[in-house]
């Protein structure tokens, strides 16, 4: 067993799972806070140099998990680790944000998919990303292309 | 307080942290497998379907935390949450991987950066990157631009 204790807690518009905007095509523009600890605050020196972060985080309001679900962009079961689905076994997050400014222990970013509150685990840099043309997209790819065959 | 229980363990080349490549340029291309327990085995479902995973994982060898650092990507101090140091409030690691194949419970990677008997927390499919030319790189860029001049 391994105990990790948050490092500050997300400030978000949504307050509600029914309100984080989900399904085929979803892009997530909301703004909002990471809200570090007093003791932790310095960890955040030169945090704003980059301009998009990792940010790790406890699904806190989920129960429980299952090994097979169906996403919100399809219609049929995958496993949990081929999905972002909140029931994991262990429940975290991970999502990347977009650094708009940093007051002191307060970092504003774009691009929030957690609820008010969540609390946060870690914070790294987004250092390099793999280029979309190199990307296989599994059972979504094919999700997408059934939908834009039936539309 | 959360508590997370590992759903498997990393096999990697790396038996010690002076064996994994660090500093300025690296890339990681070592192959390895994340070994998934048998009471996990179905989350992995449709795993193979993606050409690249989120494994996040725990530096289970690394003891205590500094809040600034110094990289080995440059001479300079800086928060921890702008680095990707293991010396973080909670130990937490962050890789990509490319997906080689799954045998049952056992997927083959290429990239691996952990050391052999990683503890894994999670494991997410890669969706989508940030465009390299839409990526500021902070510090990681100042030390770069160092470098070159330098050389």
């Amino acid at each position: 067993m391994f105990k990790f204790q948050p490092i500050g807690y997300v400030c978000s518009p949504y307050f509600e799972t029914t309100q984080v905007p989900r399904g085929p095509g979803t892009q997530h523009h909301a703004e909002g806070l990471l809200e570090i600890a007093p003791e932790f605050e310095e960890g955040l020196i030169d945090i704003e140099g980059f301009s998009h972060l990792f940010v790790i985080w406890v699904f806190d309001r989920s129960e429980g998990f299952a090994l097979i679900g169906v996403p919100p962009t399809d219609d049929r079961p995958h496993g949990v680790f081929a999905t972002r689905s909140p029931y994991r076994p262990n429940p975290i997050g991970l999502t990347v944000v977009e650094v708009l400014g940093r007051e002191g222990r307060k970092v504003r970013v774009r691009g929030i998919d957690m609820l008010n509150g969540t609390p946060i685990l870690d914070i790294k840099p987004y250092m390099s990303g793999i280029p979309t043309e190199k990307l296989r997209l599994g059972w979504f790819a094919e999700a997408e292309a059934r939908r834009t065959k039936l539309s």
